[in-house]
Formats: structure tokens, C-alpha cells, sequence
């Protein structure tokens, strides 16, 4: 079969002195990092939607791009065809995984029974192509935010046959991606929130929302699916406010709806953005709350107030996202996903390679960075010793609850004047961590 | 004694048509509202730091007010003159209550000895005017972020000492607050963040801060302190990032911690700004959560990054905060203090009376609003026709946890099309609360 | 004809204490308000493309609105059925005035000259609803950022051959619109702008952009059109940064360009939020530079980095903006254009009428706020007080440039520590004007 | 004479591998870039204000840093140990220049008279350090924005006698600029704007300010000084709204004037991004204009809504920055000024070191890269391909005015289905530009 993108190389990889647009610089898979292959690290995926869907159109213009399966005469006609282009652009790239929503891989039918069957028969072609290609599932996902049913919501709508619809619809991709061997399963809030207070119940919304968390989690476990179930957090767009809006928040609601064991977040950083925080924020709270996922790779533009999903070109930047999730120990069954999409003007097939080739090289020589400020060591030696207080009698009492405000004020007072405030080195530790980049 | 605002009438309500630049158009204390006086609804507040202690100086400039206390002598006689001049502007407000920081009232000593010490004899003071004046104590807190021990945090701090001197600080000012009388102890984390990511452990600073508001809660029963203990959350200034960053935050952070019965949000209107949030979904949230407590009233300038604290003036705006307040059932042992400053350009004692009497009754036309939103009903009757489905069979069916997903996935396939869409009716429910405004 | 909107009442005033949700309680055409009437100082005008051709679809999610025009089997049948629809509907606003872009009212042809013959053929179906209910045009505009053509910029494209369309477009709309009797001809650069400044030469797309202007203001003096030209600013979206950011930068713009006498501008609330500025702030300072043309007035989400462009509906925000307005002397040929639509989840035509006899009442009561500010007099006499000392000799030396800086310094210098500070009254004047709301 | 700094080492290059931390390893001061030298590029220099001025106060705490003179008995003798400690400092660092305001170097006053007689004192033992240190003056500055006078304004305040005052202090800060062979003067109108619209009149400010600047630029050349006049734009902070907001409206503003020959800008990177533009955004556009003056090098955070002015360091970011630099064909006059500050934590005499070694290797990275693209060529090759057809006979006609709409459109008809869009290749292009970093 011809696709749209058979004229394109395979990436290779050719040493950071390489001039050619599509060699690879830096990302090479099988080198090792920190006692882990890159490829173990990173575990990269394509995101189908932005690179096999996405047509360029936005809210003030139509489509740019045009791509053989927009115009197939018949929905499953164009999915083979899509499919099939997909692969083929997958394979050039030689990265180890995707990532799909129900309604990317297969058109919507008139009954969800219908969408089902729709989905099923393209999952057999899929799987076919990954027999063939090698390439593996990081994640799926349901749909649950494109079609008008879910304009008020899925889990959260007023409407308790919407919620059962999209249970039912969470429930066959869940099954699917088991099928499959995906690694995870997703699920982005995209309409659970809310557009105006004044029609909105919260705390029924949250009950509701509670509940069908607890019920994915349970089919897990009842299927056997080993993978991990993962939020991704955003703040809005496309709803006012969603209640998913950062790694915190989440937390907070698992805690509430007794999933902080069970759930895990898939963070974006085009969403830290959105919500008010760095990327590198994002990752270490979810580290240090113990549910860090997986990554949705890409970038907001700064000066631009909505989701624009551009593919990273910062390594520098990438880096201190890089360490945390060093820090972390890394993204178990998780990955980085580029949930990234081309610009509007970008619409020859080279593009999307182009955009794929520096995303990945940049998240690589990130992870080249955080290697060389692990190595080093100074940093971490340095944060260290700046805690070191609390290893000291005094500071391990405190911890364990031994002293109370009474005790504490007791001390405090035989203390004087007070312990002298000591340099945070900011400046010192940011050249430190430039010096690397 | 002579003052500084001996010169100002007394506020007055004077009904809407009164034209005088210090009648009172809205605030009747004792006019009934939804079965509580406008008093009991509100309980304002005066903030001691802002009024008694702002000086007009900026990052960029010096200060513009000239009050008499600023150049006193010695530090204890200044806090004595504030605190007459304080007492009398108070009195001319006709306000049932203050709020202050420990600094505001005496000056800080050379050990924690001695700042208590000075704490105690000005309270001394302030309890004379108290008792004189019928005004009360809405709550107390320690400032822990104004003096260079604090300046890398105080429970987060890297020295353990730090953590021990904020103790004490804290347990002296909790006990003072319970010895006034007060309704409520507060504490606002506002150096409990990080600068730099590089240099900060979040999992430590967690495990701190953690321990020290347990410790508050552990020392508030010990000692039979009745009042609610808040945390003040604020995303970000004066640090780069505060943990208490919003009340979904506080919340994740308090079940973490074993607090979420115990502890209660004070919530500001321009920290809300500064999180990307709305007023209304701060309070409407915390509602939601059970931890409503207090409310810190003021307005961000939209356009303006950083926390510009003004007096609240538009009652529409408000309303939909105040109609959440009602919908929460109140403020409990909270109010509404104004934590709010005048401009540095307003450096007449008027100015301040000025600013005083339209945050007063901007609130008061919130409420009113809000009344007549209540009193009308449609808007509450169809929020709750929304919801409707969710009180049928199928609704509790699935909130009790009666149908897993096979159940629903079953249900969803019989219905075929699924469900229809049904109007949010949004510019209809707000054109509905716009006319009551 | 039957249309979508044939069971949806006319809009009437029926006076502040209407209770019906399609009574207008503000909106009152005929009154006089300082000096003019209601209508006269509005203008008020319906946009045709958010309300008839808007279906609710977002980056998100498909379409949500069924309106009979969308399923016409022939791009000219459904603009001739919209048509119908949309003169039923604002025969039953009442509303004065209308706008529109070439392609919301005839699809595009094959070419520049099949799509000239749709719209003259619809122009014509249009013309006669006019003559038949008395609507008239305020102002046309060519779309010159919704087709791939335009991608890249119409003006600042780096190909001339688009420049050249893109003047053949606005050629035949700018004579369509003095064909219609329309008020105003207005240009949105939609695309006008960069996406990254690595492919983009600053100094040739200003230059091609200030011929393109002046080739229009040649046009339009050369057809004897008496209308006004129009430049809409807007600081980015769908462009990463557009060119006509905001008043001041049009400002220049045109200065540079030597149109600063020959066109004005067209300010969107909206755009204004995503500016960075207040929605009065832009208008005030159109008025200073004498370049104050029109309004498209709608409002953005303050949490929302995006143009959400919702219906207004907080009167005494906007009485700020009118305040400027009447400052300004009034809008001339302009108006009030609702650029504003209904929320994806408004799905209901009765959604589409609520959102527009809001709007309309929210700016009748915003003006009638500003005619009380004026009447009452105290804001601009206090206003003016503070300037008084440039009234003075010295004053008008300085501005009359009858003092260098040497004179003005031996002037300070014998003046020793200077004038005192004065209260600029800033709480004053906002309970002021807040009184009046 | 000792002084804070004595104990700190000079920073010396020591080439890209070094290790320790005060080495510089990128910024080569001889080393030829493009045909100069770093040095001649950069123009590098120290800023007084932050460096020697700054406390480590914020608004929410007390000074935190030490420095022997803020203890000094006499402000006169104080501003002599804070000279002595600066040019020791600045010459470790080994920069070629510095910055001043006349408040950072002397003491105001208790009149005009006196505080010019505190700053004459002063200067003499300022030129006594540069003629030993051979360190030069960038640029002087008068400081209109700090004391109490100014809190409604310099240029714009309602009271012209503040006018005159500051006349008279630009008056001798000129002069003395132009007496220490300063490069350049600076004004920064930090109150040259609006805390509210209610009390100001927009138009008569801008003649008020065009005013001033004009006597500014008459007296330049009265008194010969051949540096260059700059503006330096600023949104706001610490006003509401800053009239010099951005470089368009800045250039508006010299046009209305009759200044844009005369005066150029000062770009500060923070201030760009608090206006909503990336740095090199700001640089371009000036570039364009014909106004690019000089650079105030910092970085804002991208989180915080205020001017945090942290010293740079990713040199990919500022690599674009550079790129249009010296596309634009340098600086001029001009050069980087570091407007920057450490932290508040940053205590230690040593993290002053350590930020000007950081900021300044990170301007020469980025200046370093931007040779790289420009010596490479693809990137300028590729944008000048893009616009090719602007030198046609077509493009030439049209941006020569001799094609009127009536010929294009004649033109773009007989184009039938018009012109094919073309990729705009940002990848690819952001690709190249990240391969040099
Ligand atoms: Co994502
Ligand atoms: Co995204
Ligand atoms: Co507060
Ligand atoms: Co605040
Ligand atoms: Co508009
Ligand atoms: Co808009
Ligand atoms: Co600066
Ligand atoms: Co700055």
C-alpha cells in the first residue's frame, strides 16, 4: 500500500555533529544513561490523533492540510487508509510506542453498540500493524469530549444516561487496550467541568466523577489489566474551569474518593503551563506524592493563553523536567507521548517528521543534561546538605512528633536571638544546572 | 487621647438614596436577610496590618503616609498610639471586629522572649479597647514571613531551628488569640514555598509543614480553643510558589494529613485571582469540600500580576460570591475582613474611611443580591431540574454503586442513540442574575 | 417563510420591573440620554457570523447547534435559508443594525470571481430583507483569514499573489458595503501577524500592510464612499502575535503609515482582555488619539486565555467603557456590534435571543449609569480640580513650550523642597461612580 | 580602603570546560564574533540600583542582605563606602560598563539644590574610580519614581510644579552624564501612567509627556552630549498602567511627537514579557522600526505576575534575542545592561559573583549561537526564499504603488482558484535554530 508518507527516510541516528535535517543528534536509543537505555527511559510514543487526525483547521480557519484519508468516501474506508499511513509513519520515526483515542482509530456509529463493532474492526488492523512493525501501546483512551452528548460533561453531566453512555464507551476501550497490551489506560476530563457556576452542582459533580474512577479501577481488576489507570490533569479549554486542573488537585480528589493507591497522573506540560506552573513543578509534586504517571510531551507557546501543543525545542528548559523524573525513579509503565501537534501552516508530510525528529532529540538531550547533573552530583550534594538539620536529633524529634508546641517553644526560646538565615544559592545552583546544558 | 482620625464622622446607614461621601446606601447591621441579620451574615472585619501599618511604599517607591505612630520614639509607644488611632478609626466604622499578625500590633524583640513579652503588654492595650468599644477579635495569626529567619520558610524551612522559632511564634500567638476571645486562628504559609526547585525537597517540605499544622491542631485542643484554625491558601507571592496554592490544594494537603475535619479555608479574593481562579469557585469549592471557614475581602486589578489587595466595588461580581456563601449556609465562625489597602496615592485619613465605607457596602449589595436570587428561586429551581435524572432509579443506582460497568455498558448499548443533548441555558441564567443586581 | 426563529417573541421595553425573560428592562430605543437618544448613542448591531453561522463546535468537539441552513444540499440554498432566518430574528430584536463578512452571507466560489458572483446574487436576497424591515448595514468586512489562501497573512503574506487576492476580495466588499448604505468598513487582520518570528521578515510585512491600507483608503475615496474605515485591533489568535495589536499600536501604525487622519478603529472587549488592558482603557485612549470609531462589545473570561466572546453582562463594569464613550463625544459612525456568542451548551434558539436582550440591556444600563456620573458632575469636577495647576501661568508656559529645561530647573530650585503630595482619592471616586450603578 | 567584595576572586575565561565556579567559559571579551569583538557586541555592564542599592526587602519582608554601608551614620559617607565596595566589585568582574541613577550614587536632599550639590559630591569620587578602574558610563538616569512627589507622576503628574521639579533633576543628571562621557541617558517613567481612569485625563498626560521628552532632547543638543536619548518601555508595575507600555506604543508615541528620529529604546527583557511579548519580540520590532537602543538584560519568571528581574540563563531562549540583534546590526551606543537582581535568600557577597558570571556566560552562549545560524545561512536563506516574490514585477508594482484594488483585483481574477499556500516550515526552521544551541 502507497501512503502519504513513503517518501520520507527513516530517522537514524548520526552523532551530535550530524548536519542533515533528519538525523537524529542525540537521541540514541540504545545508549545507556544512569544504568537505563534512553529508550527505557523516555519510552517515546506518537500521539495518533495530532499527527494522523489533526487537518490544521483552527477557530477562525478550515483545514490546511490535506491528507488521502480525509476525502475516503467512506468513514472505515479512511480509517484503513489512515491506519495504514499512520504505520508507515511510525515505522520511519522507530519510535517504541502510540497512543489513541477510541474515535481516531474508528468513526463514530449511530449507536454505541455500532461505534463498538466499528472499533473492533479497526483494532484488528491495527494489531496487524503492530505485529508487523513492532510497535507497541502506551496507552488508550476514550473519547469522551468530542461528540455533543458530552457538551455537558461524561461523568459529571446531569445526566445519568450520559454517564452510563460513557461507561459504557470506557469500558470497550478499557477492554481493548487490554486486548492490545497497552501499558496504560487514560482518561482526560476534557468536559468535566464546568462553563458557568450558576448551572453547576460541585459537589454532586464530584460524587459523580468519584464514582466512575472507582468503577474503571474496578473493571481493571476484574479484567486482569495490569496497566496503570492515569488522569491527565488540565485547567480549562475547552470547558471554563476543569475539575482535573493540576497534579495537586487530582491528588486531592483520589485522596477523597480513596484512589491515591489505585490512580496515577499523565502530565502535559502545555497543561502545567495553562494552569500556572512549570513542567518541572508538576513532575516533582506528583514524585513526591508518589503518582507520577506518564508524560504528555510537548510545549504551551508563553504568550499564548490556550493549548497549543507544540513540540519541545528547549533541551535546557526540558532539563530540570528531565531530573525530576530522575528524581522520581522514572516513569514505570509510563512514557513520553507527544502530544504534539504541527502548525496550521506546516502542511507538507515533512513536517510532521521534522517536528517528530526535534521533539525527540530534544527530550533526549534533556535526559543528557539531567545525566550530567546526576553525575556530577554537586546539586544534589548541595540540596542535601542544606536539609542536613533535619537529620540532627532536634530536627528527627520534631518529625516523629516528639515535641510539641510546648516543647518546640521551650527550645525556641532558650534559643535567642534565632538561628541565622543561610544563602539559598539560587543563582550558583541555576549556573550549576546551565553549565550542563 | 488625640488621633489621627478623630477628625472622621461615624458611618452611618443613610438608605440607598443618601448622597453623603460617608452614608452607608446598603449596610444595615440589622436588617434581616434570609433569616439572619446582614451583622451575622457578614461579620466584618478590619484588617490592623494593611490599615494601621501600610505606609504607601512600593517595590518602586517610598512611603507616602504620614501617620503619627511612624515616628515615634520607641517601638512600644508607637504600638500604643496605633492602637488608640486604630481603636477610634474602628469605632467611627461602627465594625464588630478586627483581625491582626502579632508584628502588627507590638514591634518584634531582640529573642522570642522578648517579642512575646511585647505581644503580651500591648495586648494588654488592645483588650482595654476592646473592652471599651465592644469590638472583637475575628483572629489572630503570627507572622512568619516578614523577618530574614523566615525568608527561606518557617515550617518548610531547611533548618529545623527556624521550624522551632515559628513554633513558639505560633503557640504564643494562639494562646493570645484564645485569650482575646477570638473566633478563628489563622496562618498564611506566605515564605512556605520555594524560590527554585533546585535547591527545594518537596517531599520533606511536605512532611514539615504536615507536622506543624498538626501541631497547631494538637495545641488548639490541648488548650480549649474553640475557634476554627484556617489556612490562608495564596499560589504564589511572596514566593515563586506557595504549597498552599488554592482550597483544592488545601484540601489534597489536609487529607494527606489527617486535617480535614480540623481545619478550615480562609479564602481571598485576590489570591483566588492569582490562581487563575474566580472568587465564587474558591467558595463554592471549599463549600463543596466541607472546609469553608473565612472569607479575606478584597479585589485583584484583572490586568495586574501581583496582589494589589483593593477594596471590593462591584456588586454584581460579588454577588455570585455571596450567593455561594448563602448556598454554603454561612460562614460559620468566619466573616469578611477586609484584607484590603488603600492606594499609595491615597494619603489622606479620608481615604481610608472612604475605602472602608464602599467595601462595606459593596459587600452588603452582594448580599442583598444574593437574597434576591434566593428569595426568587428559578435560579435554584433550575440548577436542580438539571439534575434531575440523577434522583431516578438509574441515577441512585449508580451513585450507590449498584451498577458496575458491565451494568452500564449494557444499559448505554439498549439506548441506542444515546441520550439527547439538552440546553445549558447560560446567558438565560445569567441575564436571570444580572437582573437582580 | 418559515424559519428557526419564527416562535420566538419580539423583544419589547416593559420598564425596570419586568419579570419576563424576554422583556427588556433597560434597553428603552427612544429615550433621551444626554441629549440623545438611546439608540443614537448605541447603534446596537447584530454580527451575522456568530449568530447564524456559529454552530458550537470548539477545538474540542464537534457541533452542537441544528440550525435547517447547515443540511442544505447547496451552499447557495442554505445562505438564502440563513438569511430568512437571520432577518426573522432580528426583526424580532429590533435592533437597528447589522455586520457581516463576505463569506457568512454567500459561500465561496471556485474563484475570486465565482465567489464576487454569490455574494452579489445573495447581497441582492439581503438587500431586499433591508428595504423590507428597515435593518441597516453598519459595517461590512471581507474574511480574509478563514481560507488556506490566507494561512500566512492576506496583506503580509510573503506571496504577492495572496496580497493581490486578498485586494480583490476587500475591493468587491468594501463597494458591496457602499452598495448597502453600510456606515463603516472594517479590517481584522486576523492573520495579519507571525507564528514565529524565524520565518518572518518584520520590516516587509509592515510595509505591505501599510500599502494595503492605503490602497483601501485610495478605494474608498476613489467609489465616494463616506463611511469610515475601520482597523479592529487584536493582540493574537488565531496568529501566535498579530500586527494591529491593541489602540496604541494601531496608533502607530497608522502614523507611520500617514493614515492617522484617514481611519479608526473598531475596539472588541474581548481583544482588549487579551491585551492586557481594560475594555475603558482602550477606548479612553482611541479617544485621546481622536482615532475612536467603534465597538464590538461582547466580554472575555478573566481566567480564559482565549476569545471566548460572551455576551456582556456586568453593567457597571461596562459603565466605564460607556463613561469613555460619552467623554469621547460618542461613536460617530460606529456602534455597538454584539461580536459575542452563545456558549456550545446554548443549543436552543430561545439561547440565542436570551444572550442578546441581555447584552442589550446590560449597555443601556451601562450608559444610563455614565448619564448619571455626568449629570451628578462630581467626577469630572474633581477630575478636572486636579489638573487646575496647568491651567496656571507656569502650566501653560511649560506647555506651550515657553520654558527649556534650564528655566524649569532654576524655577525647582527656588521652589526648595518642592510641592506636597496629593491625595489622588482613588476610593472616593470609586464608590462614586459605584454609587451610580 | 576594604570592602565587602575584597575576598572575591576576578572572573577570568577560562575556556568552555572549566569547572570552577567563578570561571567564565564562555564570554571571551577579545574573541571575534562576526566581525567584532564579544565586547564591542555586548557592551556589557553592571547596574548600581540592584547590585549595591538592593537589600533583599520585598513587600511582604525585611532587608535580608548586609552590606557595610546601609549602617553608615551619614548618607554621604554611606554612598562613599557603597562606591568604593561598587568599583571594587565591578572591577572583579572585569565588565566594561555601568549604570546609575542619581539616588543610587548620592542622597536626595532636603531640596533641588541640595540633592544635585549630594550627586556633584559624589560623582567626583565616582570618575576618581573609573579613571582608576577605566570602567565607563553606559548610561545615567534620574530617578522620577521613588519619592513621594512623584507618586501620581513626573512628566504626567496633575501638578505642574512636579514637572518643574523634575525637569530640573533630568536637567543635571543629563548634564552630569554627559560630564562623565556617559554613552547614553535613560528615562523610565515607572509613574508615567495610571493607577485609575477616574482620576486622569489620558490627553492631557501625552502632551504633557511629549512635552518633557522634547525639552529633554532640546537640551541634549543645546549642551552637545552626542549619547543617545532612550526610552525604556514598561507595562506596568508600579502603576496600574505605564503609558511607555511596549515598543509600538513607545513609537506611536515618538511619532505623535516628532521624536522617532531622535530617541530610541532601552528593551528590558523582563518588561517584555509582563507586556505580553517574548524578549525578542521587542527587539525585532524596534529593529524594524529603527529605534534599537540598548538592552536591560534580566529575565521575569514566567509563572509571577511582577518584575522579578532575575538574572538570564538559557541561552537558547536569548539566543533568539541575539539572533535579531544582530540582524538589526548591533547595539550602537547601547549595550547589555544587567538590570537584575539576585534572590532575596541570595545573602552571601559571593551569589552577587555568581549571577553576573552566570548572566554574562549566558549572553555570550547566546550571542555564540546566533553567529552559528548566521554564519550557517539556511535559517536567513529560508526566510528570504519565503518572500521571493516581493522582488517580482508584480511585488515590485504593488509595494510601489502602482497597482491600485481596481488592478488587483483585474489581477488576482484572471488568477482563477488563486495561489497554492506554501509551508511556513516552523519546525524544521526551530529545528535548525535548536541544532546551533
Ligand atoms: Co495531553
Ligand atoms: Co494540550
Ligand atoms: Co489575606
Ligand atoms: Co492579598
Ligand atoms: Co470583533
Ligand atoms: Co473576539
Ligand atoms: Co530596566
Ligand atoms: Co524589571
Amino acid at each position: 500500500m502507497s501512503t502519504a508518507f513513503d517518501h520520507l527516510p527513516h530517522l537514524r541516528y548520526a552523532g551530535p555533529d550530524a548536519t542533515g535535517p533528519f538525523a537524529l543528534r542525540h537521541y540514541d536509543a540504545n545508549r545507556v544513561v544512569l544504568g537505563r537505555t534512553m529508550a527505557d527511559w523516555l519510552r517515546p510514543s506518537v500521539a495518533y490523533w495530532h499527527s494522523f487526525v489533526g487537518t490544521g483547521a483552527d477557530p477562525f480557519g478550515a483545514p490546511t492540510m490535506d491528507r488521502p484519508w480525509f476525502g475516503a468516501a467512506d468513514g472505515m474506508e479512511g480509517a484503513r487508509m489512515k491506519a495504514g499511513a499512520a504505520f508507515a509513519f511510525m515505522e520511519r520515526l522507530g519510535l517504541p510506542f502510540f497512543c489513541f483515542h477510541d474515535r481516531d482509530v474508528a468513526p463514530e456509529g449511530a449507536t454505541l453498540r455500532e461505534s463498538n463493532a466499528n472499533l473492533d474492526r479497526m483494532l484488528e488492523v491495527v494489531q496487524t500493524h503492530m505485529a508487523r512493525t513492532g510497535i507497541a501501546l502506551l496507552w488508550g483512551t476514550a473519547n469522551l469530549f468530542s461528540h455533543p452528548r458530552y457538551m455537558a460533561g461524561a461523568a459529571t453531566n446531569p445526566d445519568p444516561e450520559v454517564f452510563a453512555f460513557a461507561a459504557g464507551q470506557v469500558k470497550h476501550v478499557l477492554e481493548a487496550t487490554h486486548r492490545l497490551g497497552g501499558a496504560n489506560y487514560v482518561l482526560w476530563g476534557g468536559r468535566e467541568g464546568y462553563d458557568t457556576l450558576l448551572n453547576t452542582d460541585l459537589a454532586r459533580e464530584d460524587a459523580q466523577l468519584g464514582r466512575f474512577l472507582n468503577l474503571v479501577v474496578e473493571h481493571k481488576h476484574r479484567i486482569g489489566f495490569k496497566g496503570t489507570i492515569l488522569i491527565e490533569p488540565k485547567p480549562m479549554e475547552p470547558t471554563k474551569h476543569q475539575y482535573d486542573r493540576d497534579v495537586a488537585t487530582v491528588y486531592g480528589f483520589l485522596a477523597r474518593h480513596g484512589l491515591a493507591k489505585e490512580v496515577k497522573v499523565n502530565i502535559e506540560a502545555n497543561h502545567a503551563t495553562l494552569a500556572g506552573h512549570s513542567f518541572e513543578h508538576e513532575i516533582a509534586t506528583a514524585g513526591a506524592l508518589g503518582i507520577l504517571g506518564s508524560l504528555d510531551m510537548n510545549r504551551g507557546d508563553p504568550q499564548n493563553g490556550w493549548d497549543t501543543d507544540q513540540f519541545p525545542n528547549n533541551a535546557q528548559d526540558l532539563s530540570l523536567a528531565m531530573l525530576e523524573v530522575v528524581r522520581a525513579g522514572g516513569l514505570g509503565t509510563g512514557g513520553i507521548n507527544f502530544d504534539a501537534k504541527i502548525r496550521r501552516q506546516s502542511i507538507d508530510a515533512e513536517d510532521l517528521m521534522h517536528a517528530h525528529a526535534g521533539g525527540l532529540d530534544c527530550c533526549a538531550r534533556a535526559l543528557l543534561i539531567a545525566e550530567r547533573i546526576v553525575q556530577d552530583g554537586t546539586l544534589d550534594r548541595l540540596r542535601a546538605e542544606r536539609y542536613a538539620g533535619w537529620d540532627s536529633a532536634t530536627g528527627r524529634a520534631i518529625l516523629e512528633g516528639r515535641m510539641g508546641l510546648d516543647a518546640l517553644a521551650a527550645h525556641a526560646e532558650a534559643g535567642g536571638a534565632g538561628p541565622m538565615p543561610r544563602s539559598g544559592r539560587q543563582e550558583a545552583l541555576e549556573n550549576l544546572a546551565a553549565r550542563f546544558a
